[in-house]
């Protein structure tokens, strides 16, 4: 009867909603489109998540391909299951940690494969009966006829299953089951079944990272009819007269586990799933789950996320369509996804000394993708979540105690160094929010931190590019990309030396940013591996894309350009504005890159390749160059054909939220060229009008006049009513809130823009 | 220099210690001799252990044989290394974690086989140049000439290594060494370089338990001059130019992993490690070494160990000559190394759920041999270790809280139930304790946790046990044992229902205890397999021992003797005292039973089989049939025949104390054959004065006048000074201490012992 009534309510109250939405006032959640970057290298998750929240429960149509790293791939046709954890536009794939799977029949215990789900628990499902919206996901299981709705807390979320009259229905909980990409393994799991209407579990991973571990806890809303354990394809079970020794019914531990809550169902049974997760411990994952999500009300916690949703878009208020802003709002909310909450309502966290560590005084986040995100997206967090990065700086400098290398985070990824990509990009992130205000932590011990981890002895040729001034090609992979990002990291502790007045520091890591200089080869007009004779690498191919080469995931006609820190000594390296922006002209008009294992690099143009951040600053170089609307007229390209609100609009990884942060940062006008700076650079803005509310509590208010798809164009800047005649904004006119008023038109003013600085 | 100095003072320290020994005052530490038990069946180790405590340094000889539970036996020729953790006298292998071995030369990675130790890290070693006392292990290793001293505290452990000169000597530390007895299954581990002398790491064990987490910590007194982690032989370590991503030199996980600290060492250097485990962390284990070993005196921590022991055996002052106190302290010594303490200096502890529980008000214990210890054992603790045995009572129903299936402990260890033996014998050690007035728990708490074990639907056929009056053969393996041990179980509780008042249960545990009638049929005169609709098993061998049969390792005629609860009624069954002594002398007498897998079954005397708990009651049962001469002449026999102060001196496993308290209590004169019941039983007395201290601080005083091998008879016996012609002896008649007056001669007084109760 129960379930009846709530499906009833169910129905009335999903009918309500979007009533309301369409009558009512405007709800910026209502914007979010899931599903945008679901389909192709986009590689985020269409379930849903709390903002920064500590579990994305998400459904799985992949588990085995490394391109599917987030396990959904909209051009699926079949549903494996949902798990409880998902990694954003990652290009690796990870978690997906616990496969729910409701069943009807005798229930399978393996998945089955893509062209033939009916040999395993996959269903057929339709993107006509799958709806994504914040907070939550709905889907028609097509083979069994169970509805499934998926919502999430910050710590806990919840499964609404709804299914027909069955003899045998089930939940499977397969314990087994990750995001393993056909490469990590699964070496332990456990369940537990606490009581008969509460599981809990946990497994440990030898994935991305080396060892992660992560429980689970379930509850469900009504007592199973029976239960079974399965082990290998075996039910756990003492049998009196065969067995050795008695064997529990309620726990189990292996590796191809599989827990079953089995029920008879009667017709639109609604049968509700409470679930949460714990590094720490399934005690914790409990604890997290009774915090989480005390009550059944499925609706509720709906709402309460939508409404946390909405809060947290409201930073940021524009003027546009309705794609404009489902564009807009997309981008802000895969903004928001990640780095996730990494801590139990207790405050606990598995650390990267796999100690359990007590988070005091902040909350303690993981998932840093650094190497991404310390571009546009903590910039970003600098300005409106000032808040959140401080706990993630906190938490970065927790990771840094408890690194046996003493190293800030690379790409960590809950309690693991996965070592993924180059650089120690932890650093920007610090001195970019140190230098923005971002507060909290302790500068001292963030400075020692800082450059601890850029003095390390071990680390990936630190030491002899500190000795030579480039690391060298005959010693290390992807040299020329790290000694380039070594310099500007160096660039960045220089300015934070200098802001606590460390004047020896300071002198030192400027030489060290200078470092770039000793890459540069005059005679081809590029980066150039150098080995530690100092000869070039040759033979040399600046188009050459090669694993275990001089670049990282580039060419060296992209790498060449990795001068954020001093872009004006670049030009100089390349003859002056003329020459450098004519090189850079050239870029975009190379033929195609037929390199092998570029296909998961998308939204290329010549050899500008936005779907990768190494390109992510090379448009906004021509404003140092005075040609500021070449970048003007690039941008707005960029933003009409590799973004928008349908599943297949993005071109590429979005990485935790990087290419999202580019499009906001590149949407409003400005882009942080340089963290680390206290410099933004004027592009051209894609709103009419903006309010940015800051972390501070302040309004920037931006406003675009003559706005359009064809006035692409600068014609006149005003910055707190001043006019601006400078492609340089220093983050000081804004820190307090303030105006930048745009005037744009249908062709370049090449007048405006080529000041140093503003004149006036 | 350091080293030499410390080298000389060992050498002064050890003379002085042997020459004390022999010139000062007697210290009952020098008598125990670890060694007793470790060639042949006893399966103890030689190592040091503080009393009860958490990690038992020892030497291992072999892994891989289940007959080698121990890792040591006397008869092997060379030895593996030295590990953390042991198991006292179990007959099935574990623990063994952690293998440390100092090496000279190119550190080997893998032991190598007995038969060519040259192949591995194993080393010969003599037993010339060995010494084993109180918290105290000495080896020379012959093919390095390396000396290797142990010794341990309560949690924390430290090793003395005195290496030779060498350009290349190093301490190998061997994650994936733990006893497996070529059954059970590392499934992971990782090692930590905290920094250059200190080294932490786990390793997760599906073993004898399912999943048994244990942490270690090591310090060494200096730094080393280099390390390496090997992971499957190969150094973990980031090559620059060969790895695509940074791997950290100082911390690896996978499943073969070998730490290696590295020195270059002058002639007699000594370098010493401090070690201590945790179940919980790598913090944790740093902590309990911290905490336990704070400075580097290794003798400081040997005597402290050698003092906690002297007055944990100070409890039993007994007269003999040095022989006689050697078996008897190590008999005490061995009683007192199990359960074993089971929670860090912080109080936490891995409980039964997996998670992560805090002692509060009670010192946690693990490794729980209750169908062994149930017997003797425990009632011991309850005589005079009475806090310790509320603690481990306490321990027990913290597992009972922690468990899935709501049962108390079976034989669990460390975190994980093995399920292993029958019964529900932590049932006895309650109410025996509670009874004899060990205090702590709370008693309704503790009756809930007794009855509900008693009453699970699942564990075991008691279901139907209940239901039926017997577990039936056709439905569950061992039917026969576990009836037998059920009933006894249930008199227990009854009498614990009966002093809680609880008069209903009273009567239904009675009524289940009685259930031992059903399974004997007169017309065997034994007790014999029952099928659920009370058919007998036919056929029916009473000499059958078999795996899987009817009887849990023993024959009919070995388990018809066990109803310690009611002898008077198994008396009855069997027509009376002088048909049941007619049948118990024909148990003394029978041939060699040659059924296979017996061989590790020793001390047999025709069927009696001292070897293994079964019969270990079953002499003293001639003291109810009105022949007690018979029980005192063979008593007497066996602790002259099958224990004694040499390595092979046990003849079956020491069970984590079982086998050592039977000598204790029957060399002290009397023996608790119905632990649960308010009495003891008198035997025959082998010490001649014997001052017992009591767990209220009371003393009882044991006399035998004309005691010696020959007069082994009880003529006559006071009691507090009253004449006691029963061989009955209320434990209430001795609680507050007192005296036991024997007088012993050389033939049988058949007319002493006969009365049901004392006379006077």
């Amino acid at each position: 009867m129960r379930g009846i009534i709530l499906s009833l309510l169910l129905v009335v109250a999903g009918a309500s909603h979007y009533c309301q939405s369409a009558v009512a006032e405007e709800r910026l959640s209502d914007y979010i489109r899931p599903l945008v970057g679901t389909h192709g290298e986009g590689n985020t998750y269409p379930g849903p998540s709390a903002p920064f929240g500590m579990l994305q429960l998400s459904p799985d149509t992949e588990r085995d391909l490394w391109e599917t790293a987030s396990g959904y791939e909209y051009s699926d046709t079949s549903i494996m299951g949902f798990s409880l954890t998902h990694l954003s536009g990652t290009g690796i794939p990870d978690l997906g940690d616990f496969l729910f799977m409701p069943q009807i029949g005798e229930p399978k215990l393996t998945a089955g494969a893509k062209d033939d789900p009916d040999a395993g628990y996959r269903s057929r499902y339709s993107h006509d009966q799958e709806s994504a919206a914040a907070g939550y996901y709905q889907v028609k299981l097509l083979d069994s006829g169970i509805n499934v709705e998926l919502t999430a807390g910050e710590r806990a979320g919840m499964m609404r299953f709804t299914f027909p009259a069955s003899e045998q229905a089930s939940i499977m909980t397969d314990l087994q089951h990750f995001l393993r990409g056909n490469r990590f393994k699964l070496i332990w799991s456990h369940v537990r079944v606490e009581d008969p209407a509460t599981v809990t579990g946990y497994h440990l991973i030898n994935g991305w990272g080396k060892e992660r571990y992560l429980y689970f806890a379930a509850r469900y809303s009504r007592p199973f009819d029976s239960h079974r354990i399965m082990s290998d394809g075996n039910e756990v079970r003492y049998d009196s007269y065969k067995n050795y020794r008695f064997r529990s019914r309620n726990e189990a531990a292996g590796t191809n586990l599989q827990f079953l809550a089995e029920y008879k169902t009667h017709a639109d049974e609604v049968i509700t799933v409470k679930v949460a997760v714990s590094a720490v411990s399934a005690a914790n994952a409990l604890k997290n789950l009774d915090a989480g999500a005390p009550g059944w009300d499925f609706d509720a916690m709906r709402e309460a996320t939508r409404k946390a949703w909405d809060e947290e878009l409201s930073r940021i208020q524009i003027e546009g369509d309705a794609a404009e802003k489902e564009t807009f709002y997309t981008a802000l909310y895969h903004c928001f996804l990640a780095p996730n909450l990494y801590a139990d309502v207790t405050g606990e966290y598995r650390g990267l000394d796999s100690n359990i560590h007590q988070a005091d005084g902040f909350q303690n986040y993981a998932v840093f993708s650094l190497w991404d995100t310390y571009r546009a997206t903590h910039p970003l967090f600098a300005l409106i979540q000032a808040e959140r990065d401080g706990d993630m700086i906190e938490s970065m400098l927790a990771h840094f105690d408890q690194s046996v290398d003493h190293l800030l985070p690379m790409w960590s990824l809950q309690g693991n160094e996965t070592w993924c990509m180059i650089g120690y990009h932890a650093v920007p992130v610090i001195v970019d929010g140190y230098l923005k205000g971002v507060r909290r932590f302790d500068a001292e011990r963030a400075y020692e931190a800082v450059k601890t981890t850029a003095m390390n002895p071990d680390y990936d040729g630190v030491a002899t590019y500190d000795k030579l001034g480039w690391v060298p090609c005959d010693q290390e992979n992807e040299s020329v990309s790290k000694t380039l990002e070594y310099a500007y990291d160096d660039y960045c502790i220089a300015q934070m030396a200098k802001a606590l007045g460390k004047d020896d520091d300071y002198a030192y890591f400027m030489r060290r940013a200078n470092s770039y200089k000793n890459l540069f080869d005059p005679s081809v007009g590029l980066m150039r591996g150098k080995d530690a004779e100092g000869d070039w690498r040759t033979p040399f191919d600046a188009h050459e894309y090669v694993h275990l080469g001089d670049f990282t995931e580039g060419t060296s006609w992209q790498y060449t350009w990795y001068v954020p820190q001093d872009v004006p000594g670049l030009i100089a390296l390349m003859g002056g504005n003329e020459a450098f922006c004519e090189k850079l002209d050239s870029l975009f008009s190379f033929g195609e890159n037929d390199s092998e294992g570029l296909d998961d690099i998308q939204g290329r143009i010549g050899e500008y390749w936005h779907g990768n951040e190494p390109s992510h600053h090379i448009i906004y170089l021509y404003c140092y160059a005075g040609q500021p609307w070449k970048a003007q007229e690039t941008l707005r390209r960029i933003l009409r054909t590799q973004y928008g609100n349908q599943p297949h609009s993005l071109t590429g990884n979005d990485d935790c939220g990087q290419m999202s942060a580019w499009y906001l940062f590149t949407a409003l006008g400005f882009y942080p060229v340089c963290p680390g700076s206290d410099e933004y650079i004027i592009g051209s803005p894609a709103v009419s009008e903006a309010t940015v509310r800051l972390s501070n509590g302040k309004e920037l208010t931006i406003t675009a006049e003559n706005q359009s798809d064809e006035n692409v164009y600068v014609q006149s800047v005003r910055v707190n009513g001043k006019p601006w005649n400078s492609v340089h904004l220093p983050h000081k006119e804004i820190a307090n809130g303030g105006t930048i008023e745009f005037t744009m038109g249908p062709t370049p003013n090449k007048a405006w823009g080529v000041a140093k600085k503003n004149a006036s």
